[in-house]
């Protein structure tokens, strides 16, 4: 049960997805500008069956309006760390914020990116991101949130061959 | 006509807004993984009609999918430049990168941000962002859009002795 809540709590921080009802995304009763100060949203270890190697995660936001229904969450990936494969129902945007990363799609071939790179994954593509063998990289990950609260899709782990561009 | 163009194009850059259809927010016929690379975006100075004081963005990726429409701008503020006051009518997140701002609503008190500190601003609420007086700040905004496409609502001037904290 704890292993089970603490998934939970990972897949949620992930991709700064809650499980949010209509009263939550209808911004419940507080209608005023906030500000939440840095240092003040924990930062969590990522769970080895999602990430393969040292990952830590701070959720940012959870999606705050029907309108525009995403969260975003801080993730930096150790050299050589790197998700597992996944899908995102309604797509994945990464701002790159610091050092050099790698990316894959299923079919397609591993690519590098660095510090200012913004990277689009289109809904349904099944893709895996992490740091370069050499660099950590951080990026802030935005995620659009199905009306259901879903935002991701696990698979497999990433393989060494795969990660560093073999079939 | 030009400047109602450049208008046209800062509104969009200020929230990372486009015009799209549906064609684009269903992602057309390139269902790809994509990567903007560091410095293809261009860097756009801000117009005297919305901004005090100078103020550079850059788009960095416009709403993709119909589950999750929202757009994203990196902007620049020197020291003491600052928005015109304005309204979100799906809110807006802001996550601080650099510096220290000052950001105020209709009503409320002028508060102080820093690099790392993440605002939200909900739907309605009429509010300004910018630098501090002795420091530049850079957020990344994320601004939800409404199925017509409409992301800011544009309005006066926030003046020196708003900006200064006075009523």
């Amino acid at each position: 049960m704890k292993r089970f809540l603490l998934t939970l709590v990972t897949l949620a921080l992930i991709a700064g997805a809650s499980i949010y009802g209509g009263q939550t995304m209808a911004e419940g009763t507080k209608q005023t500008q906030t500000i939440i100060r840095a240092g003040e949203q924990p930062f969590i270890k990522g769970l080895g069956e999602f990430f393969t190697g040292n990952v830590t995660l701070q959720r940012l936001f959870d999606p705050k309006h029907p309108d525009a229904p995403f969260g975003a969450a801080r993730v930096t990936f150790e050299p050589g760390a790197r998700t597992f494969w996944h899908v995102h129902p309604a797509g994945q945007h990464l701002i790159v914020t610091d050092g050099v990363g790698r990316t894959g799609t299923a079919g397609g071939k591993v690519e590098e990116f660095r510090a200012g790179d913004v990277l689009w994954c289109p809904a349904g593509i099944k893709h895996w991101h992490g740091a370069s063998p050499g660099m950590p990289m951080t990026h802030i990950a935005l995620t659009g949130t199905l009306p259901d609260g879903k935002n991701v899709e696990w698979m497999e782990e990433v393989t060494d061959q795969q990660y560093n561009g073999g079939k």
